[in-house]
């Protein structure tokens, strides 16, 4: 059985799926924001969605974070330090790419829901 | 157990495991098509490796999209969005990368295979 | 239960959930290398990492590979032919995107560590 959670026009915010959470890329909605503002919305969003779908910020398997400028990858990454656990920390890769105009960094994450 | 279809030279049109079938990322071949044109193509690829898998596109879980250029994200989505069924509606990441000569667009998925 | 592989500052360098084995993206320790050199690097501490969450190179599911020159990708897929099991092929995706001043490639997979 698939669930799908907040489905949009093109995609759905997750899909769980056998004990695990598969999250779309998730954005800040702020452009305005720097590179630590609009990855602070985006983990607060995560962290909505994780809720949702019965899972947290502890259960994160894996997480690819999609960078508009590598030279801002520090500024992400402190930001990413203080939200996530220390005790579960997920596999990730950092890799700088195009995103739509005024998105700094885009953030897709899969996580387990399974609590033990 | 893992099973492999269409395998390569250094890599397969998929492969199955635990419910779960992971595809490569799948290209057009005809390079002289539109970003529409070319997305189009790949879908009908998508549509045929999903059904060799014993799956279909109304169980993707999650997608990729590599987009040669993010101006044109809107003429892929287009298709997309005609083409994906709006009930059973993926994660999902678009996002602009370099892809070889020609190639406008890559689209890598993951679905089950398990029917209820 | 979800087991982490040498967990660092901001991610562990593996996540095993439910089978199967999340590797964060791995890069060469010597950027003076060619990107045969980095891909060959990448490759021996792949298979470190999976041989310590118990799985190899034949059971890898998928693997993302980020370039930073699609120029390259030759020189890294004659790297990667030599050294994946043909009898087991992944699914498979590269693309050119941004990466870490000296770092060529990057590559992170998903393997099984079921025995059959």
């Amino acid at each position: 059985m698939v669930e799908y959670i907040k489905p949009g026009s093109w995609s759905s915010r997750a899909v769980i799926h056998n004990g695990v959470v598969y999250l779309s890329g998730v954005v800040a909605d702020d452009k305005t924001l720097s590179m630590a503002g609009q990855t602070e919305q985006i983990l607060k969003k995560i962290d909505k969605v994780l809720k949702k779908a019965g899972s947290d910020k502890t259960k994160i398997l894996s997480a690819v974070i999609y960078l508009a400028d590598m030279d801002l990858k520090d500024e992400m990454n402190e930001v990413w330090i203080s939200w996530i656990d220390p005790a579960h920390l997920p596999a990730r890769a950092a890799v700088g790419v195009d995103l739509t105009l005024g998105t700094l960094v885009e953030i897709k994450v899969e996580a387990t829901i399974q609590t033990t």
